[in-house]
This record gives structure tokens, C-alpha cells and sequence, in this order.
């Protein structure tokens, strides 16, 4: 997604800006520019380029540009490709306005037309164009009233989702910050301030922070900082501070962070375990008894967690269960009360899909939980109740250790509801404790090996133009996780299907070009499951199955094979998802892909 | 899937059951076979074919074989690849017992290694096998029993779903027929008798006919069947009348089977509408008051009709909706009771994985209602209520005529539901009913411009290795459908997205190589819709859009459109479904691939 930043104070913004471009990059972006004052001609100098920050960096080595006020952005296209028009900073008509953005406007293509009717020419294809011009078009008819006046009227005409930055040459000590939708926080210095999407942007120069909230805006100068609401009164904030560094996001030696991230699992697996056990939420689980139905609502990855949460809460706690798409969830005609428990599961706690869909579910009388891994995020805000994944910053664009952490919370959840309700004893609860916290030791034990096999098996088939992922019950949505994985980092065609639908269509699609990933620990289906590699085999599709160490059967009809070890057969989700997160993994490094930050994708999806 | 005729009586057996093998060829198979008694030196004669049905015939040609006792296969397969020695029928060690089987033996691996213990050769990698050389070991341990009741001892032992025909040396003027979860109808001549998968089997020859049903056993001769349950016990059962012929089964000048099926879409939604209004289902309307949660169960294009149902149900009966896999649903922890309303959809009534699923939950306490397009099949009768999709026969493997007449009937339910618990005013259902009437007018009269429009983009698109298909709402799952029948008769890998989920990751797989297809009528979610597909021409990818009438802000940023009429918006799913049977249908024939029976696939699925 989109990534701001803003400077202003008494230091060089140039530098500044770049750097903290840098900790953004995280996000995803596919170009990148910035901005800054030339104060002794009052002219905006901008550059941009299409491709990484180093390449901007290049680009601007040696211009030595000055400024001591400026902002910067990293883009991830929505309206318009990856160019140098469309990348931000944007400038008005007449060189007065720049500002950057991070969201999308709706409303844009009426605006547009407007604007072209009186005259305005736009340079890009995008919706962010469309703001510079409305601010200089509101100045020209406004010339004596204050960039915050300005900018308030010109907010009130946009609809969508925003996080902005503007400079202006009427007002030029000025950075002013918006936000609807889509986060924006303001780092606290000495004799200087900036604006940025994330924290780790300006950890380095300050550990002072304010988060602006939704509808809010703030004029910032170098040591003053003005919070207003949208009918412009003020609004009193106070700082935080963070007391965490920008170590946490090194590679500690690993290739990637992906890879880095997979290795972390052993550690936050048990530390989301026992993280989640020094939380009593008592008053989560005494409401869970009146609770009739529970909404599971998410993206990507966190919706495949959902998916197994279903199974565990209906199993245990005998609740019915319906998971949505967090971008259909929102505009479902729903069916709601205050005996429905909607549960938001994201990573960052800012995805806007989620946020807005489950604000929409609270509205109408929904008990709001949240599963998220970022303390102090927007969703963690906004819930009744909260249960953290307790597994540090990740950085991968795609998600591995959050996955498990967050199939680790909903199976406790899952539990502690089914001990509150009296379904289970303590006793069960126990017996499935000591198997739960077996898994880090096992995983850790099984890693290494686990890494060389699917590092062979990645050699074997990383030409192949297609993926198919089996799966049945439990590790039916771990079949969705792998091919997700695969198809965000390798851009290979990779599908998951229940192994029992396959019939019903998809197997049109096998024949001996086709690997077929087949998960078959032995639990319950697996039987059904192993029907259902058969039917694989006899249209000659290759077969790479996930197993329960030593299997024979499913040995001698596969063409490969991972083992995992044998466990508890609800816990199989947690040890089966991280092989396909190395098979992913392996291949896209074959392949040549940048990993941690693949084309198009953005870790934190702030925009709907 | 696999299909079984059978015969005995005073013809050549061998012309009689090739003629029914071709009449079964809709199912879906890949190899076939037929066996035949050669009464002068009590032997069997065993012929059997990779290919076509065609392909056998010209084989059998001038061989001049004759039996008055016979059975016949074809073959879709499930253990072992498409092989002569994987095709039935199947034969015992000694030559004495031979048989055809649809279904799955899940516990053949045991049984097969116990009889290779006792010195059992087998020729083929097959489930089937087993119980031919069972059978022959059952008679050589009980020589005195009867066949019936040495049947009977086998059957206990096998676990599965099965359809089976067995004659043998033993008593040779014997068919044996049982059913247990696969189809099987007994025809009823004159002086001679046939077993069958289905109706149109040996609709030649006889009009009147007795079905199995599961945990029957029939003994027949030429002029005589006796009907017994598993314990051995007589069971009277009388034959019914068809009044239908082979006729309505002709392709009516249309070069295949799916294309005249797209085309009787207007004929078929009348049908489908009046046919619904012509019935009351009081009992069911009263029972809906109670209902406080719908759990819909289906495979392939009825679980995309399902999804559909959902948000018309949820929206307009506001009854909360749980859409599953029926292979998934089957084996899930559900929590169901007396309140809980569970919807079957299935074309045939026989999908095996959706009748075992909802017989579960119907036995847990809740009530059954189903979906279906044959009368008088399984589901039907074992079902609390019923609505009929009023079709006529689908014979192209790839549902289409059907999906529209269950969106139409889920539509029409949700109504009358909400008319029910008075949620809607008479006067809302007329307006509604107002507006869906005039659909199939609609649909004729754009049918032929649709056809050509969609025939043009699929010459341009047809090389493309894949697909995405994108809608949100109501169109979603049509996104998912047009995808299934890309996949199906094209065996290009087609996947369909929610398309606001689209940049939580399937978006790394867009390029310029990629041509998706995008649903985005003028509804509530046209503007979110238009932000997505800006999304994926800032990738390059091709943009192939489904647009209402004359909307030229969709066509300027789309490579190619196809236009449908306006209409009532909760109605576009009904539109949008067509064009894309049509893209798909274009694309299938210009590759060449045999659009009425797709590779791997089969029109009734009967194995779990």
C-alpha cells in the first residue's frame, strides 16, 4: 500500500524523507518520489521514479537538493500504471500545492470532470491529481481564508478513503495531515515534526508519536502541532511513546525475512501461547455464553485462518460459524444482534476492508472481537474484546508466522469458550494444552529437514505453470494458505480446493503436467483423502503429498513427499501450513522473485 | 461417472448393451467394456476399451459374439489410470464370477491384501476387483449357498458407496443387482429384464421400471426379479410408468448439447417460474417462521447458485445462511437442531456427496428441503420439501440451463419467505415478480448478440494459459461460475475472486498476460467495482468487462465488453451467468476439446 511521509523542522528533509521511505517500503510499492521547498525562490522541487527507493536515491544523488519542509511517498497503483505522471508528490495548476496520498477517492471522476470544465489540465491518470487542483481552486475563491479553512472545505467534497500530506507556497511552514480511512501518525520531535504512515518511518529521529484518528486534521509546523476535527474545532491530544527499536526489523542472518519469519515459529508459536493464557477475558468468555452466532471476517491469509477457526469453534464450542470476505462482508444485507459476536482477524489491525465491514457489524449491535498482532492499532481500538498474536513486526509481505499465531489464538479461543459454556472440563483443556505446547519443540526439531525437502522438491517443479492444493476439513483452508503463498510470491497459477469438490469441475484441469499438493496427515478423512489422491493419479496428475512420518501407503502412490509428525489431529493445521509456506518460499527464490516484497502486493492493505 | 446396464432375456445381448453404454455416455467416462455368458461352453467373454463407446463398437465389429446374459460399463476413474485392465467388467480368479461397479470400495486396500494373503492374483489396479475375487472366495468356502445369499455375505463386508452388476457360472440365467448409495433402476419387459444407472439406458426397450434403492439386492432373470433387503428379507416393490422419450434427449440442430441447453435458457426460467408458483408448499412457508439458521449444501455450479441464495436469502428473509462444500459439510462438527433449515441443491438428486451430507444433518434433527431438476430422484424423495427446477434433462456435462433455473428458484424461495414472516408487502413480491417475468425476453432477444459478441472475444482470447474472473455481491459467485466453466470444458485455469479481495494477493498474478473478466453491472457496488478494475489496468492486465448497456465509462478503460440489458438490480446475476456460458462454450470449441463430455468429468457425480 501507499506509504507517507512528511517533514519539517531544521535539518535537510531530503535525507530524511528517503530514509524514512525506506522503513516503508515494507508496504509494497511499485514507484516513489518526493517533495520539498526551495524557500529562497518559494518553488516546490519534486522527483519521482518508477521502481525501487534506491533507483530515486541514485537519481537524486549529487543535485543536492535543499529544503526544510517536504514530503514523500512510495506508491502502490490503483488508478493509472506505475509512472513517473502518476507517481505522488501531486502539484496544482499553478505550482502552489503538492501533497501525496495513501487511499482512494471515489468520487473522483465527477470531480475531474468539474475541475477540466473550469479549465484545469491533468498531468495523470490518477484520483490524487484531482486534490491539488480542488485546494489551489479553492484558494483562488477563497484568497483570505487559512490553509486549514481551505483544506477543511476541500475535504468535506471528497468520498473514499484518505491519508493526507499537503505543502503549500501559500502557507509554506506548513505540513497539513489528514486522515479517513487509512492510517496516519505524527512523530513528536525537538525543534522538528513529521508525518507518516507507520511508526518504524521516524523511529530513528523520535519515540514520541500521536495517532490521528478518522475525520481528523492537523497543521504541523517545526514546534507547534494543531489537531482539529472535521468542523474544525480543536481536538487535545497527548503523545505516546514506543520503547522498541528498529532492530526488531533486521534479517538476523536469513537470506529474507520471509525466511527469517518461518524460522521464528517455534518462538511465537509459544509465546502467542502463553501470551494468550496471561489474558483471563473474563468478560469475553462470560458473554460468549449468550453468544448464537459468530461472523469470522478477514483477508487473504488471516481469512484462511478463519476458515479453520470455523471448525474448532463449531466442534468445541458448539456456535455456528460464518466467515466472509471482509470486501463482501461490508455490503451484505446482514443479519445481525447483540447475540452475534463478529470476530475482525488482521495482522496490522489497519486493514480498511476489515476495519470498515466489522465497524459496520458493531453499528448494528454486534459484540466486536479482534485478532490482531499490532498493539495499539486501529482494530485493537475499535473492538469490545482483543486477543494479540504476540509475534513481533513481520515484514514479509507474505504472511507466515502471523498465520500460525493466529491459528493458535482462535483454537484457544475456540477452547476457553467451549470451558465457559461447559462443553469440555478442565481437564480435556489440559490433555490439549500438553499437546499444543509439543508443537514449538517439534517444529523446531523438524525444520531444517522439512527446509532441504521442499527446497528438492521446489528444484523438481518450479517450471510448472500450475498448482493445484488438496485438502479436506481442517486442513482443507491450509490448501487455500499454500496456494496463496505461492501465487503472491512465485506469480505461479496456484488453486486450493476441498479434495472432495475436485470432482464437481477443477479435475478437468489434471493431466501429467499438474502438481498436485495433497495433504494427508492421518486424521479422520484420511481415507476420503486418500480416494481422492487416487483419482488424481488415474488422470496422471503428480502427486506431492504432506504426510504423517513413515506412511507407506501414501508413499508409494505419491511422486513426493513431506513428513510431518504425528499429533492431536486438530493440531495438524499449525505443523501443515508451514511446509507449504518453504515450498512457496523455495520456489519463488528458484524463480529469481524478490520474496519479501513481490510485484503488486502491499503488506498492510489500507486501501478498500 | 461410471455407468452400468445390464441384460437378460431372448435378444443377442451384446447390441442391447452397447446401445445402452452410448445412452450413459453423458455421465462421463474414459474407458469402456462389456462381458457376455457364452452359454454352450459356460465361459465368459470379456471385451473392454480406452476410448469411446464408438471405439469399442468398431472393435466388437463382425466378431459376432452372442450371450442372452450380459452386463456392460463405462468407466470414470478412481483407483488406477485409464487402462483395459482397469476398465470393467472384472472377473474372479477362476473365471467364474464377472461384474461392473460404480462407486468406491473404501476399504479395498485391506480386503485386497488379505486376499492375496489366501493367493489371490489381481490384474488391475482397481477397487472392483476385490469384490469379484471376494465373491468367488465366499462361493468355494460355501458351495451349497445360493448367489443371493453368498452376494449378501460380501456386501457386509464391503465399506463404500456401490452400484453393482454381477452374473456368474454358477447360476447363470442370474443377474444380480445391488445398490448401496450409487444409483441403479431395474427395466421391466417383457420375457426380458435390464439393470441400468439410469432411465434413458434402456428407454428403448421398456417404459416401466422399479428403482433400488440403497441396501437392496435384486435377483433377476428373464422373467422374474426378486427384490431383498440386506437381512434377506422380500421387499415388494411395485414398477412406475415414464411418459417420456428419447426424444427430448436430441440436440435439436445445435452442434452440441450445452450450446441448444444456453439456448432453451429463456424456455426454461418461464418454466422454472410458473412452475414454482404453481406449487403452494404451505407446510413449508409455515415452517420458515422457526427457522433460525439455513445451512445450503451443494457441489460445484448448485454451490455457486447456493452462494447466490445467500444474500438473497439474508437480505430478504433475513435468516442468517451457512454456504458449504457438501464433501466439507459431511464431516464438519455441525450444530444443527430442530430449527435449523438444511437446502440440498443438486441437478440429478443423486449427487452422492450432497445426499450423504444433508441425510446427516436431517437425522441430527433438521429439516430437509431440496433443490432439484429430475423427479422422483434420491434427494427428492428423501427430502421434507421440495421445489423442482422445471429443466427438462441436461445432458452437457457443464450445468447451465439448470444453474439459472436454481438461481431463479432460490430468488423466488427468499420471496415467498420473507412474504411469509411478513417481511415483504404482496405488493413488493408482484413488483418483483414484474420484473423477473420480462427476463426471459429479454434474454431472447439479446441471446444471438450475446453469442457472437462473446464468439469474437473468445477467437482473441482463446491462447491465454489463464483467467480471472471478477464480481462482487450477487455477481461474485457468478465470477466463481463463469471460472468453473472455463475450467471445466476448456481445462484452462480459470479462478474467480471476490474483487475486492483480489489485492490481499491473486493480484501478484496479473501482467499483461493475463485477460480477466470483469462483472460489473450498474448495481450498489458498480463505483467499488470500478476501483477494482483500475486496479488491474494499473498491472497491464487485459480487461474483458460485463457491463449494463451503453456504459461508456467502463468501456474506455476495458479492452473488450459485453453488454446486457438493465434491470432490477437484485436480477443481474440471472443476466450476467450467460455471457459467460457463452465465453466459455466459444472458447472449449475454438481449442477443439469436446465440449458435451470434458476430460476427467461426469455429468452425475455418484461417488463421494
Amino acid at each position: 500500500m501507499c506509504g507517507i511521509i512528511g517533514y519539517v523542522g531544521y535539518r535537510n528533509a531530503v535525507p530524511v524523507l528517503l530514509y524514512g521511505l525506506q522503513r516503508l517500503e515494507y508496504r509494497g510499492y511499485d514507484s516513489a518520489g518526493i517533495a520539498v521547498l526551495d524557500r529562497l525562490n518559494n518553488k516546490f522541487i519534486i522527483e519521482k521514479k518508477v521502481g525501487k527507493i534506491k533507483d530515486l536515491q541514485e537519481h537524486l544523488w549529487g543535485k543536492n537538493i535543499e529544503g526544510h519542509i517536504g514530503i514523500g511517498h512510495t506508491r502502490w497503483a490503483t488508478h493509472g500504471e506505475p509512472t513517473v505522471e502518476n507517481a505522488h508528490p501531486h502539484i496544482s495548476q499553478s505550482d502552489i500545492i503538492t501533497l501525496v496520498h495513501n487511499g482512494i477517492i471515489e468520487n473522483y471522476a465527477y470531480l475531474k470532470e468539474e475541475l477540466i470544465k473550469k479549465g484545469y489540465q491533468f498531468k495523470s491518470q490518477t484520483d490524487t491529481e484531482v486534490i491539488a487542483h480542488l485546494i489551489e481552486d479553492e484558494y483562488k475563491n477563497n484568497p483570505d481564508k487559512s490553509l486549514l479553512q481551505i483544506a477543511l472545505n476541500v475535504v468535506k467534497k471528497l468520498k473514499g478513503a484518505y491519508a493526507l500530506g499537503i505543502i503549500s507556497t501559500i502557507e509554506p511552514d506548513k505540513i497539513i495531515a489528514v486522515r479517513k480511512g487509512s492510517p496516519l501518525i505524527i512523530g513528536v520531535g525537538e525543534n522538528e515534526n513529521f508525518i507518516a504512515s507507520d511508526i518504524p518511518a521516524v523511529l530513528e529521529y523520535t519515540k514520541k508519536f500521536i495517532t490521528l484518528d478518522d475525520d481528523e486534521i492537523a497543521v504541523i509546523t517545526k514546534d507547534n502541532i494543531q489537531i482539529y476535527n472535521i468542523h474544525g474545532e480543536k481536538v487535545e491530544k497527548k503523545p505516546f511513546k514506543v520503547n522498541w527499536d528498529i532492530s526488531v526489523a533486521e534479517k538476523a542472518g536469513y537470506k529474507h525475512f520471509m525466511l527469517k519469519e518461518i524460522y521464528e515459529q517455534p518462538r511465537t508459536i509459544t509465546d502467542t501461547i502463553t501470551g494468550f493464557l496471561s489474558q483471563e477475558n473474563k468478560e469475553l468468555y462470560e458473554k460468549i455464553k449468550d453468544i448464537q452466532i459468530i461472523h469470522i471476517v478477514a483477508c487473504g491469509t488471516s481469512y484462511h485462518a478463519g476458515l479453520v477457526g470455523k471448525f474448532w469453534i463449531e466442534k468445541f464450542a458448539k456456535i455456528p460459524v460464518i466467515v466472509d470476505y471482509a470486501s463482501e462482508y461490508r455490503y451484505r444485507d446482514l443479519v445481525i444482534d447483540d447475540k452475534t459476536l463478529v470476530i475482525a482477524i488482521s495482522q496490522s489491525g489497519e486493514t480498511a476492508d476489515t476495519r470498515f465491514a466489522v465497524l459496520e457489524a458493531k453499528k448494528k449491535g454486534a459484540k466486536l472481537l479482534s485478532i490482531v498482532n499490532v498493539v495499539g492499532s486501529s482494530l485493537s481500538r475499535e473492538s469490545d474484546y482483543v486477543l494479540y498474536t504476540y509475534c513481533g513486526p513481520e515484514i514479509g509481505v507474505a504472511a507466515t508466522k502471523t498465520f500460525t499465531a493466529q491459528l493458535i489464538t482462535l483454537l484457544l479461543f475456540s477452547l476457553k469458550s467451549a470451558l465457559s459454556k461447559n462443553l469440555i472440563s478442565e481437564k480435556y483443556f489440559e490433555d490439549f494444552y500438553h499437546d499444543l505446547i509439543k508443537l514449538p519443540s517439534i517444529i523446531e526439531r523438524e525444520l531444517k529437514d522439512i527446509d532441504k525437502k521442499t527446497e528438492d522438491i521446489a528444484f523438481k517443479y518450479h517450471n510448472a505453470k500450475d498448482f493445484l492444493f488438496l485438502g479436506r476439513g481442517l486442513n482443507y483452508p491450509i490448501a487455500l494458505e499454500g496456494a496463496l503463498k505461492l501465487k503472491e510470491i512465485s506469480y505461479i497459477h496456484a488453486e486450493g480446493y476441498p479434495a472432495g469438490e475436485m470432482k464437481h469441475g477443477p479435475i478437468a484441469l489434471i493431466d501429467e503436467n499438474m502438481p498436485v499438493v495433497s495433504i494427508i496427515p492421518k486424521d479422520n478423512l484420511y481415507e476420503k483423502m486418500l480416494s481422492n489422491i487416487q483419482e488424481v493419479k488415474a488422470r496422471k496428475g503428480k502427486v506431492i503429498s504432506l504426510i504423517t512420518k513413515g506412511n507407506k501407503e501414501v508413499i508409494e502412490i505419491s511422486d513426493d513427499f513431506i513428513e510431518i509428525e504425528e499429533t492431536n489431529e486438530n493440531l495438524y493445521p499449525i505443523l501443515t501450513a508451514i511446509p507449504l509456506q518453504l515450498l512457496a518460499y523455495h520456489i519463488a527464490t528458484i524463480l529469481g522473485k524478490d520474496v519479501d516484497q513481490p510485484r503488486n502486493l502491499a503488506k498492510t492493505v489500507t486501501v478498500e
